[in-house]
């Protein structure tokens, strides 16, 4: 298809000039989009992968009704593919965070920065991401004419609650790893493989993001999980982001404290 | 392979000079190839894209005859390498549509550009779509020892073409929101992963393309489609292409437009 | 791991100045490696092809008995990777053919060219190519415990003969296309990915490559071809060698020949 | 995600000058971190990778109980993925080796360049890759409630330690040939997908890696090794090492041999 010639190489330029959400390292006078259209990609991203993984998972279940194994891996293959492309697609708009943690992990690293997120980014961050999760369930049950209620797996043990701490920590490290070493088109195809990943080598097939483990809750499927698993997963999420947090600022210290020392 | 030294960087160059379909960004001399040309490529690329989405069917469901997910599973993967693969190929030539929602878009977003697709454009694309998504099943049958048949699946439901919506209103946003960030080297992983993704987030598995839906009507195998589902997916696929093409223009507002706001 | 500081950023410098067999983009000083070095990467990288092919066929027969397509699976994914693999390492050195109708396709193209490929350098590819295949296959026996004996799957008809065909068109189509557009880096990618899928959408799993069919030859076992099979195969892959260079000639005109026009 | 404004392009920069352990293109002044900076991104990238293997082996086994090779597809993809993610964001910081014989191939390689590693790099990376692979299979178990023994599947054969030659020579001149070439960028998922192949196309399931070899002697499940059969593996795997880097010495030759020869 025709790019169109009127079509910016980077963000919308409707904004006030300040430091790019993921700023092209060849687009230095793109600008960060207004906070209503940033939103609006969380609620679209997160909402479209909540789709995928429940979606997927609906399917798979209905088709590969003799192991459970098999339907794991199509849901995991699904939901790779699906998170890399949101994120490639609407990463340059608003950070494709689609994630609480993550959206709180950069509000943590950049609320010194004049040019980092406000609160009231990440409040609009935080309200798009549940919402979208929700909607995004709402909507994988009527595309498989599925009715919606609330789901009944309960998935709260020791292992899983550990898993979602690891899981989490590992997200959170993946990404800002791949960003302070400056490969930023690197992280698309990274989260979406390592979820891919993390699908498998966690034993609570790793949800490791509260705003799609809020959305599951909305569709007794495959991927669902109970209104009672809800908070100690989320919980354990958010010590996993710290964890990551803290891990990156171990590897990767920044460059002014480098610079303070030397 | 040796690349031949008068092989030209970009598109051929017998064509009168007018923006390229797909600007390489390291090739601004670069025009687009004549319409025969381009109108060949499209038919080439959408005759092989239903080859593959039918031919891999038919071996999976010959091969794994007990679980219709594996089929799926075996189905999905070759058409996602494949798509990508061909619009790769095929990109830098015709703009790799394969999908008259595609053109269509294409040419509604471009039709004010002096530059941009004619009516004359438009119609050899969707004629030469068309006649490849037949020729394509007719290929794939006589590759298998198949008989080419009027395929005898319904597919019609409500959850089915709401399906169908989603995964075309999908499509066009990964498309043009990956053009509209200049992420154009993208287009061709996305779009395959993103249909390897909607084989299974989707209860239709995604047809999503009416060229692709008429050609699957000519196979009565496990990709088929009986000839009275295809006007309502066909429909559900233009107003879900519709959905795209004004999600994209909410999320990436053009520069002209931003332009003239400030 | 380190770049050790001597090594160069191209191929070797011990050779005569003349084109390279595939010119990096930014390394214009670089010169095409002597011919045994060359040669032994194709025999090395046949050989590593026809090793995953064979071997990867084994493995899945022994630990998926119960369902072929499974199997064709497990091989297809391997191969897919492997063969990607084997591109980007060799393809630096040799360019990678790893199959003589890329090889003749490479040097009826470049022939006129004084650059170009000379027929000492076609004979000492085919002759590393087919020792390659022959001893991959006898390497993954070995690696498997299994002993050397011809195959016995006879896999020749209407229907396989006419897929190696449009394989191999296909292959020859993908590589010519991308690097004629200037996309060298997507070749190890591209054809990973179509073989990937061609394994599929054919109803021979797409062999495509002579020297991998006289060594697939060696093996008695999933990914084994009866004597009797291997030259009809040899022979379509061949006309269908000739098809792709059709094909490419005519949607990628030369650039000399567009200026002769013009 | 923002990246934070103070996040330096490449390196961190509190080291003493000298050549980075894999230099950015583009980022000349960059330096390589403190050796306990990169000793615990090696720990911490070779216990992920074992939590990687360790992890999904056990979920596939206890998910698709009935058939071995989908257990082998399921683990060999989370790897594949899990490994591409690890070198990918740690590459930066440590190399990303996570493997003994390819530290080992890096010293021997660099020990007469003043700027390669030093003895003391060489031990704490070895400790660093020996610690983590046992903690990330501590890890596993304890993600899945699994009781940490050691492992009693026995898999010493000749046939296997053959396999372990080929898969490690392999692994050490995909490593070597792509940054001989100047392709360091494709060694993240260049190494993961040929581990992917790896899994199927040797008869070992490819260990090729003393660090991860040991770290699985301390799980009883799908991926463990029995102790006794440790020190075979690791032995094959040296060799392998060793036949890995002759072959890149012999297929490209250091600049200077050649320029000594000019």
């Amino acid at each position: 298809m025709s790019a169109p010639a009127s079509a910016p190489a980077g963000a919308p330029v409707d904004a006030p000039v300040d430091a790019p959400v993921r700023a092209p390292a060849d687009a230095p006078g793109s600008v960060r989009a207004v906070l209503w259209r940033r939103a609006l990609g969380e609620l679209l991203g997160t909402g479209m992968l909540v789709a995928v993984v429940v979606g997927s998972g609906i399917a798979a279940a209905n088709l590969s009704p003799d192991d459970v194994g098999l339907q794991l891996l199509e849901n995991s293959i699904a939901t790779a593919l699906g998170l890399a492309v949101l994120i490639a697609v609407l990463g340059p708009l608003s950070g494709a965070h689609f994630n609480p943690v993550v959206t709180l992990a950069d509000w943590v690293l950049g609320r010194r920065d004049p040019a980092g997120p406000r609160l009231g980014d990440l409040g609009a961050y935080l309200a798009a991401q549940v919402s979208g999760g929700i909607g995004g369930a709402l909507l994988a049950n009527a595309m498989f004419g599925e009715p919606t209620t609330l789901a009944t797996t309960q998935r709260v043990s020791g292992a899983t609650l550990l898993a979602e701490v690891v899981a989490t920590a590992g997200l959170v490290l993946v990404i800002l790893g791949l960003l302070r070493a400056g490969c930023d088109t690197l992280v698309a195809p990274a989260v979406g493989a390592y979820i891919g990943a993390a699908y498998w080598f966690t034993s609570s097939t790793s949800f490791a993001n509260p705003a799609v483990t809020v959305g599951r809750m909305f569709s007794d499927t495959f991927a669902g999980i109970a209104p009672g698993s809800v908070l100690p997963f989320v919980l354990a999420q958010l010590v996993g982001g710290a964890v990551g947090v803290g891990l990156a600022a171990l590897l990767y210290p920044a460059r002014s404290e480098a610079a303070a020392r030397s």
